[in-house]
């Protein structure tokens, strides 16, 4: 099992981490995943990973949300009323490009089986293509998976790299996937937790960048790789957020991506959707009023903040990388792991300073 | 079969209709329904409604589009690559909110079947909720429904009222569903055509107006209808826009919903979806430029293309409840075609000045 | 001196009218007029009108804000920080087209005069264009004219019609300007104002609508007359409503406009700034969090809600064109006022339903 | 006289430059400073730069533009417009942040000097705030020196650093203000300019990246620095480019800020202004149809497109670093020059691989 980055001693940023450096520090927030792999008839490198963002049910009290869309060559649903509304009502899905539909489908037909009377639901999926590794167009997926994936959802630690969504994702070359962190964040002597949460398959080989080492291409890539990849970015918080400061958080994300040495390609799908698991509301109240406790906006408050958006992306792409396995998939191509042992030798990302 | 207000004598603006007063009207543009009507074991009334927003092949050579929100309580897909990348790739599916995904699915699935090498693909697929008379729970569309939809698809006159994804749908208490209108305009002495697709399923009854005349409620309405509806509004035309002028040509629609009497509710998904079908592009070109026409933004241009714009969404609404039948569903509720003869007696609605 | 709509017994929606049917009666909101009248060297027929968006000090602790393009040919001053912080923290100015930038810059001499420590400042200024009764390129606005009307700014009964920066505009062919109105709303057993103010400057004669009754020209309008004109609203309510739901209740103010027979042409910019009194922050506070509340969203809510932000939309473009006096400005071409008795004998306007 | 970083053999990235390095080498593009400087009665260290974004005249015929807004603490002008309408007629002028107003007034007089029929106009007024070094609230910006500032407007060679609206600005704790890099594209054989402009005054002692290398605090910062700055960027091409790809390329320069360690505080207005000089419109045509060419959207165009895109804004932002002489301004405070020979010789900047 690979070690994550953190155990080499390699700093992102000057915050505190989380006590799983995982976007489940985020009280009540559950990961699970569901992994299809198979070689015949088809070479199937694909999957589902599920992120509950609260406890308890988010149907009958939903999450507060908000995207950003970085460049928006990408298929994700759900996105307009979460925009409109500024609530999550689902757990969140990722999956391959192909498969969106089906599990969007899948997640209706789950929230209708314990809600009957449900009528309207907005569904949230995000997607990456991860056709280098995966006979993408069978489209393998099943509603059966994304019951699996949801049902294997929970907190603590979880599992990253080639796993659920990211096992047929390519990042910079490597192997990437899923990949987390968290940063602690303290607000009038309270502690408060902010995580993310990717899904990695963007940015060329030779550009991967660790704390401002370009790392030159230690592995054989992926022959005529020309695809231009896509990031899906979920940002949790128990911080009390509204729709627009969400949204704010969301849109310093791609500063993490490019801390890593992304430059958002022409075809990328580059989508963050950020959540609280603050205020929440339940579906039907007695009152037409709320008390609810809100983030002053301010230089003190919102630059923690901003850093730990950026510093959880950047860790969490670079998560991905340091704890993805070596895939062996279409056509025999191998997307390799990518050597930190090796790379440590040749690059010092240890003594460098924090940021 | 009831008759389209255009044959009650009834205008709408000032600009001359095309030859089937459709969206069909914009050459190369198909329409196909599939309905679905059973009773047992449960009361299905739903379907699927197909648009192909051009000739030959939307896959090899997308058309240019681009969409507006009006409120986003809504579940539609695609639209977030359609705004980065002005273009649509697939027909445009419409569909009950709880079949989206599975349309979304059996879209991938139909282009991949023709397209066996695409690896990634952007479905566009819109929707209202019929839960009114539809057991939407049930979720009864199938992607053979959606292959019969797309198979159905022709130019030429088309089916409205209760018919494909207007099969459930309820207008200002009023049976809705599918509406269409189109209109000529002149440039630079060359004729071109806009028109209107409507799939109408909001207003609440007594809202209803017709070219400035309030229309009391003149048939009994669902018992304990709450529902806040939707509208689907697709515009095309043959005019070079490009996406800016879509987009703004979209955003007009708002005006055409509201002299309908729609006031666009809290849970409202108001959702325009525009296209042209000038200057398409093939998916591979050998060269980095294309020369293309465009036409300019200025009072002449722009004035009679909102004109059209309005007035299409304005008629095509009105279309869907003049021509829609009297439909039985759920719980034996009746949602009443709008008693036309009758209203025309007590409304003068052929005199009044002609916008 | 001219009478309001309300004065002839005149309905537009169901809600009931706070007690000046003004902005005004949203508790802490003032308006101030100042206008400009002269007709050597030049022909002169503009002005400035101030909104203070509460009372007390809008510097030290600013106002909750959001707004809504309509169509954006305009020239507003201060929006882009609106959306980014949602908050307005300078009072409101409106003038003509061509005084924007030297209104702005006096409403940051204003606000350094009275805040000498200030370095950074958001001033927000909106506009139409009143080149037909008005010489706009004299720009004859002055610094001291924007102190008077901050000065003159009260709460009560304000003045509309053709007065401050309405004294040259035209709307639908007859003379337009300021209009204002009201509507209470009960949540909890509370009760609530929103507000609303325009700058009416659009529309083309023949057009205007009232109550559903296109009300055919009355008066010779201006020779040549092709400006596709624009209009100001501005939104106040006391309710407690976030960035977000600030912005949902200013997007449906197209529905007032689409009411009164607008249509929004291509080179009008019809723009809406809504404000919220409630849970105004400080600019310095000593804790990272405040405590607010919020309004629940649901159809109970936003219902009403949404339907006083289009009644009043549409009752204060009328009240603009109810009291607006005929004012004969440059090149002697005179903007006529509504013939309202006139008009009133020719369209039933009391007895139609309430909507 | 400071040497530019391309005079000290360091690449950015993998493009050629453009013959000056510089937005100027964009055929037609001009840029001139009005730079203002003194001590006594107060501090000024402020002042104008203008970008004529094409030859001739932008009025009589505009050319193309785009924005995007990285975050909008931020006081720009004429931004609305410029979205709705894709096109920018009138030069870009950058100033302080109090002097906004006062700016766009005299680019407004400006104009209607030249076009004495001009009835509306959107100026557009960029800003960054010189406090630090410059007593902003003095004002000191006058009519006279946008006037200047536009006469000075020139190709060829331009003057960056601490000169006309830069004079006073600060970026990673050094003096930073104007710098400048173009980049070429070839397409069909055929080659095309990519360049930028920035105004710099953002970034955290200590943040500072070239290259990867992040450069530790070689000078004393100025004492409580707590300003959380801004940057304009402007880029132009004589690519045909859409109003739709100019924003695509706009997206990008949240990449080339971020490779030099800018983190997008709360407090920063990061606002980058796009133009092509490809397929102007005259202001007035006798056709309704223009032809134009159009840049296909692929890998292969858009990948280099935004690869430039991102190269010259990184590059520029450095640009400014180390042109920028040292300036002592309000309080006595001094923001040093970057001294680059020195930290030349702790940092290799030249060998590491070329992005």
């Amino acid at each position: 099992m690979r070690k994550r980055l953190m155990e080499y001693g390699i700093q992102i940023g000057m915050l505190e981490r989380g006590r799983q450096n995982s976007i489940t520090d985020v009280p009540g927030v559950r990961v699970g995943h569901k992994t299809l792999v198979s070689n015949s008839p088809e070479v199937i490198r694909t999957g589902v990973t599920a992120i509950i963002p609260g406890d308890g049910d988010v149907y009958d009290a939903p999450v507060r949300g908000a995207c950003s869309v970085i460049n928006g060559f990408g298929k994700s649903i759900g996105l307009l009323q979460l925009e409109e509304l500024g609530r999550i009502e689902t757990p969140i899905l990722l999956t391959n490009t192909l498969n969106t539909g089906l599990v969007s489908d899948a997640l209706v037909e789950y929230t209708l089986s314990a809600h009957p009377a449900c009528r309207s639901l907005n569904p949230v999926v995000g997607e990456c293509n991860d056709s280098r590794l995966n006979q993408i167009e069978r489209r393998s997926v099943s509603a059966a998976d994304v019951g699996e994936a949801l049902k294997a959802a929970s907190g603590g630690p979880i599992q990253t790299g080639a796993v659920g969504s990211g096992t047929g994702m390519i990042c910079f070359g490597y192997k990437g996937g899923i990949g987390t962190a968290s940063r602690i964040l303290n607000f009038d002597n309270t502690p408060f937790t902010i995580g993310a949460l990717v899904l990695s398959n963007f940015g060329e080989a030779g550009d991967l960048t660790i704390k401002g080492r370009r790392i030159a291409p230690l592995v054989p890539g992926i022959p005529d790789d020309h695809l231009d990849g896509s990031i899906m970015i979920i940002l949790g918080t128990d911080l009390p957020l509204s729709h627009r400061q969400l949204k704010r958080m969301s849109n310093r994300a791609a500063f993490g991506i490019a801390r890593t040495g992304g430059r958002c390609g022409h075809t990328s799908g580059e989508i963050v959707i950020a959540f609280s698991t603050a205020n929440r509301v339940p579906r039907s109240t007695k009152t037409a009023f709320v008390e609810t406790r809100c983030l002053v906006e301010n230089n003190n408050t919102m630059g923690p903040l901003f850093d730990g958006v950026i510093d959880c992306v950047e860790e969490a792409i670079l998560d991905s990388l340091f704890t993805a396995e070596s895939t062996t998939g279409k056509n025999g191509h191998t997307a390799h792991a990518l050597p930190v042992e090796e790379m440590m030798k040749v690059y010092d990302l240890t003594s460098v300073t924090a940021r």
